[in-house]
């Protein structure tokens, strides 16, 4: 599936992509600031699923939300998100290199 | 413009548009793996052009080129590249909650 490219570059539709799905999934308790366990498990199955099929399995939901959570306080903030995002990226870049 | 979710979720489709926006780009003089101050300045201008609508400026590029190529080769590689679009992506984030 190619993505139009519109006037204002893929690289801010992206950002705001970004942005936009985190605040949806991290709003389902009204907070919209950080993602529960529960926000990034829904969030992993609707938008991540070919990488984290298995997120059925908690323990996986769980590995997950450590790699994410730097300052450890069980919640998943944006910047959190989004480095790790990058940090998957950057893995996957490397693989198709190879 | 609202981007259609499609069967393998958001996030996937964000990370193959990253690697294939840098690519395109980076394989202009052939090599693929990085970006020239030229290619760069070229993205710069397609793809992120209300972001940075100076690009013509060419010191704006080399603000640019130096903020990404964080090892001073003078080339930017992908993850300079996607580490400083998400740099850039939760400054946007942080905007947008004031």
């Amino acid at each position: 599936m190619t993505t139009q490219k519109c006037d204002i570059g893929r690289i801010p539709r992206i950002m705001c992509e970004l942005c936009s799905i985190f605040e949806e999934y991290a709003s389902a308790d009204g907070d919209g600031k950080t993602l529960t366990k529960a926000e990034l498990k829904n969030l992993v199955e609707k938008e991540m699923c070919p990488m984290l099929k298995e997120a059925k399995n908690s323990s996986r939901v769980d590995d997950l939300m450590s790699a994410m959570d730097h300052d450890g306080n069980a919640k998943v903030d944006f910047q959190e998100f989004a480095t790790t995002i990058i940090a998957f990226t950057c893995i996957c870049h490397e693989s198709m290199k190879e």
